[in-house]
Order: C-alpha cells, then structure tokens, then sequence
C-alpha cells in the first residue's frame, strides 16, 4: 500500500490526502484516535484504504485500550463504505480470542495482512480489468480510486495502469469531483504514472459521451449491495445515467470487501452527509457567504442496471444478485 | 431590466457579475469594446442578458463607429446563446437603412425597446410555468436564469418567483454550476427574493431525485433547436437524465428570442469551450497546479425528449418540431 506504511515503533505513516496535489506530505499517526480523525477528516480517503487504516488504528488502540471502545470509535467515522466495517470485524475476530497482552501484536499483523491482501486484490483487478481497456482511446473516472485511495494500482486506476503498462496510448477525464475535488487527486497520481489526462468540471462527462469523445467509464465502489447496485461517491450515478444513454460500457471496479451480501440493494445503503463547509468553501476561501444554507450528501446510488460489468480480484461479473453470488462460491 | 440600466449621458452600467456574491457593484460601459469585453468575462452573462447588452453595445458603437465591425466585435464574444446574434440582427435590422448620423439614436432606442420587451417575456413566462410549481415542494434549477442573466424575473426563475408571490411555500435546490459557480448568484438571488433555498454540488442532484426530494426540475436556455433540443449550461443534461430516471418534470423557460428554428437540431449548436482557468482555479486561487491539462466545454445538449415542456412567454408547448412550430405562428 503505497499511500500508507508502518512507521518506526509500530506507528501508521500516512500521505495527508488534503495536503495534495499541492505538497506530498506524510503524517504519523500514534493512536486510534489519532486514526479516527484523520479518517474521518479525509486525510486518508478511498473505501478499501479507510479498511486498512481502521485496522492499523484499531491495533493501534489495543495498546493499552479496549477492544469495543476503539472499535466503535473507528466504526463510527465513515458510515458508507463497508470496507471500514469489514477491516474492523476481520481484526476483532482475530483478536478477541485472546487475552489482552497479545491482542495489540496480533491486531498489527492482521492489519498487514489486510493491506497486503487489498494490494494483491487492486493487482488483480487491474488484470482482470485489462481487456477491455485494450482498445480504449479515452476513458471517463469519478472521484479517486487510484492507488491514493487504496494499495497499489488502485481499483477503478488499475486497468488504466496495466492498459498503461501494455502499451495502450490511453487518456483519461478525470472529473474534478466536487466538493471535495478528489479529481486534483486523481490528476496528480496519473501525472506521476505517466498517464495523459485531462480534468473536467463534473458537468461535462455528459457532453463528452454525446460527442463519442468518451469509450468507455470506470469508477470504483464504497459499497456494493448484493442485486449489483453500486454506491459510490455522489455523482457516479449522473455519469452512468450518460454513459447509458450514449451506449458507453460503465465498468465498477471494487475488491470483494466491498461487497455488502447483507443488503438487498443499494437503497439499504447508508449515505454519509458530510459537513457545509466542503461545499461553503475551498481549502479555506469562501465560495459563498457563510449564511447560504448548503446539503453535501456524500454518495449516490446507481442501480445495477446501468452498470455494465463488475470488476473484480476474483474475476470480472455482470452487476446482478447471480454475478454477485458466483464471487462467494 | 434589473442586472443593467442605462446611465448618464448614454452610458450603459451593469452589475458586475463576477463580483457577486461577495459585493454588488455597478460597472459602467461606454464603448462597444468595453462592452464586449464585459460579455467576453462574464462581467454581464445570461442569455438574454448578454442579447440586451449586445444591442446596447452596438449602439455605443454606432457613435462614430462603423456598423459591421462593431456588429461583428460583439457578436464574436460568446458563440453559443443566439439571443445575442439574435439583438444585434435586430439592431442592424433597425439602423441599416438610416443616414450615419441618425443610426445612434435609433439604435438606443431599438436596445431599450429589447430590454423592454425581454423583461416583459420573463414576467410572462412566469404567469405561463405558475400553474406547473403550484403544488411543488422542492424544485432544482442549474446555473442561474434569474433576473441577473435576463431581464425581470428572469426565465427559470420567472415561475418560482410567481409561485413564491402566489403563497406556495417553495424550496430551491441550487446546482453550484461548475466551472463558474453561476449556482452562487442564484442563491444570491434567491436569497434577496426571500425563496428559502439550499445550495448543492452538481453531483448531488441525481440522490436527491432518486430520494424523491425533487419535485419539478427547471433551467433556463442558451438555444433551442427547431426540434426542441435545449442547449444550455454544461451539466444540464445529466440533470435532465436523473429527472427522466426518477419521472421528475424537467421544464424550460426561454423566452422565444433563444429558439433558433434554423438549426434543425441540437447537434448542430456550436459549443463554446472557454478557457482552462475557470476549471484550474477559483477566484485567483489554484484548485489544481497550472501544469494540469484541462478541458472546459461550457455547454451542453439536452435531447426534446427528456424535455418535458418549454415555458415561453408565447405560452407553454411540447418540445417538439411541431409544438415550436405554433409558437411562431
């Protein structure tokens, strides 16, 4: 995991996502609570990198803290994506077995195990993804799901990587992904891939698709329901609604800990609303005065049937309960 | 005309748009060139706006000035809106057959009797859409077709403000409107007009009408096609869809001046692509380093057959060949 490392003394180095894309800067975290809000705050961001660190920052909590109490604290940071949830119950099941004095050791190394488990899924997916960016000219993303957003190559980046590594001569819009921006996030880790891209105002995918100037799109997933629904940052759902009806395949790209068998469809799905200010204000300067009433919902919902295919470590499946169900057996 | 007036001495003074929300200052126009300018940085915008400003501005052109290369200076400025061509067709119209001398003073005037006649289609097309917002609850517009980008009341706004004065207790869901963040001089407006109304990224609003918490959608035009293809700011398309999707009404108001019965569709509307700033930054302050490549189409086409009706100040029709058709007859 490239956005994420075990610093000296079992401390948890992350890069400070809000820092981007204007300064790299690393920051270290010491404690579950030191984790809980740099999650919650976005400086690491993405759903299967929220998994990792929830488990770092939980082992982290288990020197010396309760089990429940951390857990909870960590749970409760981001509620959309479920790969928070996940990370979190696959390291207390690890450790609740054991008496207090191993618990912390045991965590860490199943955190490990976590990161490294989600870097080998984003390889895979990028594999998986490969043949149908294969011919691609141009390819549409939302948001980040690059390698800043999960461990190496990222999930909806991957097949870009790997189509990037096998000589394809793509380029990528990368929509800019209001209000958080994490398009300038998307735009950086291209730069430093070598990819050609160019960044849009979210509006515009629309117009591209219309003018052919778009082959196909990719998003990643925070959650995914088990009809094939897909939740993923607000604004996903606009653009495969145009993908749609400019006959453009719209792939999802996610690691099966994203996979939330337990909910029928995405209208199960918790959507996180996030604080005004995202939308009031751009890293500290006011777009409107402080008066003007905002709603920042975080996700949307695009239904199953707009999504062309699934995308992941286990293989490639249409976004239905049947495709869904072949990745668990 | 609230958004421009005429000055001292025939000067023509605007609000400077690019100022709000923050300030509201009046800008004051004494030459064609000055005028154009304006138009070009959006000091003045809006459709029907810059149509009045284009006919005041050839006017100040025509004091000593030749005709065809101030018509041409103007028109030249914004390419999409036909409302401009549309005024200065008409002031040309007007002055043409006149001595040098007299070709001024008719010309002002015929710019006075556009902006008359422009503000008197808004208060019409506000008494056309009332009977469609009496009962809606929460209604979204995208950029901003208020009286700052027409004449009185605007075009989309127009039936919001009637319906506000006839007691219906309405709410606004505001597109932010990115690149230029139009959605902030709405909530402006709004807010002056006393409409409760809640600014949102242009990403939200696909949520909030699969959440059934959008009852109408209304934007207004830069140009309509003989077939009822509706181009308009960049990103009303994917709101178009989401409203299809979810069978949320999707309205356009425009007054007749912006429908162009010589192009037979939309694809035929020339797209304005402006420059890559709007996107890199926000009033002066980078959201991306200057070295990102960046694309900024500043419309885009949205087909009659997500339209649900054209709210005119000729009454409301279908957008269809035919239903265009009877407005000009």
């Amino acid at each position: 995991v490239r956005a994420l490392r075990e610093g000296p003394g079992c401390t948890l180095e992350v890069i400070d996502q809000t820092k981007l894309p204007f300064a790299l800067e690393w920051k270290t975290l010491r404690t579950a609570e030191e984790t809980a809000v740099a999650i919650k705050t976005m400086v690491i961001r993405g759903a299967p990198l929220i998994g990792v660190a929830g488990a770092y920052g939980l082992a982290l909590g288990l020197r010396g803290g309760e089990l429940a109490v951390h857990y909870e604290l960590l749970k409760a940071t981001r509620p959309t994506a479920v790969n928070l949830a996940w990370a979190l119950d696959r390291v207390r099941a690890a450790v609740e077995p054991l008496p207090a004095a191993q618990r912390f050791e045991r965590a860490w190394k199943e955190a490990g195990a976590i990161a490294a488990a989600e870097s080998d899924a984003c390889k895979r997916i990028g594999q998986a993804g490969l043949p149908f960016f294969a011919k691609a000219k141009n390819v549409l993303t939302h948001c980040n799901a690059g390698w800043l957003a999960t461990g190496d190559w990222g999930t909806a980046l991957a097949p870009l990587y790997a189509a990037k590594e096998s000589g394809v001569p793509l380029h990528v819009w990368v929509d800019e992904t209001r209000p958080r921006n994490q398009g300038t996030l998307t735009a950086w880790e291209l730069g430093q891939g070598g990819v050609p891209h160019t960044l849009i105002a979210d509006n515009a995918g629309g117009l591209l698709m219309q003018r052919g100037q778009v082959d196909a799109c990719i998003v990643g997933a925070d959650r995914i329901a088990a009809n094939g629904d897909v939740c993923n940052k607000v604004g996903t759902y606009l653009k495969a609604l145009a993908a749609h009806d400019n006959h453009v395949p719209f792939y999802v790209a996610a690691p099966v800990s994203t996979i939330d068998v337990s909910l029928a469809s995405g209208a199960d799905i918790p959507i996180e609303e996030r604080g005004g200010d995202e939308v009031r204000a751009w890293n500290g300067v006011a777009l409107v005065p402080p008066e003007v009433k905002v709603a920042n919902p975080a996700f949307d919902v695009t239904p199953a049937k707009y999504v062309t295919a699934l995308i992941t470590e286990r293989g490639v499946v249409p976004a239905t309960r049947e495709g869904i169900a072949r990745l668990f057996t």
